[in-house]
């Protein structure tokens, strides 16, 4: 998605660390007209599918996730990183590692809201090593649901995680994949 | 609103210890085209203010507060729980206390994203004590921005933290406040 490939060149900040800061509009601050821009590419990616639900990860999967669902008019379902005690009930929990945070979470949805009959898009802000992907693959896979497919909206691609899962055989569709990133500049995939 | 107390007599649950459970529009599962609703009533609430930014907290204030700047074209700003290694620079901050959880957090937004210039919309899915709105608000009186409101989806009336706010001089509207609840049934205030 070019829109997003320059709005990333023009207001993303590479850190130490392979960090992108993209605060301004994806992280932190929401630009909401910008959003909607995406979940239309979402749209447009999956609309041949029968998507019945999106499932993202909390906190900054939610506000992609529901640009695209005001789009798709689908429901969106978030996975939470710990047990809280709104949380009641049978749930499908999957370990995800954290490699920003340097800390292993427990992600889990209820079962009321995944059952076989879904066809699912997984939807997140960043793919970098797949971590909370696999988790939220898992979780589809113990529902028996089916994995349409899962997009995000930036993907490391020097991190492998996407072209991994790729090889496993599911449908990875990244809005924008850096190939290349340093503070001196960033390189996108052709 | 009286779309919205339905959909909380129709599907919400009252838990033990004042948790009214509504995992299934607002809070784990989101009925995204009910929240663009909900984004419709906050936007008529305050067509007549300048609103220049949406203010919301993680993790389930986002979905309400995008859904509602999907309807007014504002960017959403959502504070932080706690300082993560993709934060940097200054930053607001303030401590709230939640009572689900029993813990303290600290609640962060970066500096560069509210300034004096703004009129500032706060928006969360809950309010009970009003804590979060506590904390929120003072995040926005550092930034020297304008206050222009508070909307929450669902005040529990009897916690007393709306009313505490309100006799502060906030504008402060609730889309359904409840009166009192119990197992065995749920009463609105007229």
């Amino acid at each position: 998605m070019k829109a997003l490939e320059q709005k990333i060149l023009d207001e993303g900040t590479v850190l130490d660390g392979d960090i992108l800061k993209v605060g301004s509009f994806l992280n932190q601050q929401l630009d909401v007209d910008f959003l909607l821009q995406m979940g239309k590419e979402i749209n447009r990616i999956y609309k041949d599918e029968q998507i019945t639900k999106i499932l993202t990860i909390e906190a900054s999967g939610i506000a992609i996730a529901v640009a695209a669902a005001s789009v798709m008019h689908k429901n969106v379902i978030f996975a939470k990183k710990s047990k809280t005690s709104n949380v009641s009930g049978e749930v499908y929990s999957a370990k995800v590692h954290s490699y920003t945070h340097g800390t292993d979470s427990q992600i889990t949805v209820p079962k009321d809201y995944i059952n076989s009959e879904d066809n699912i898009l997984i939807i997140d802000d960043f793919l970098a090593n797949g971590e909370a992907l696999r988790g939220l693959i898992n979780i589809v896979k113990q529902s028996g649901a089916r994995i349409a497919g899962c997009t995000c909206a930036i993907e490391k691609g020097f991190q492998h995680g996407g072209d991994e899962l790729r090889k496993a055989g599911y449908r990875i569709e990244s809005l924008a994949v850096i190939e290349k990133m340093s503070p001196s500049g960033i390189e996108f995939r052709k």
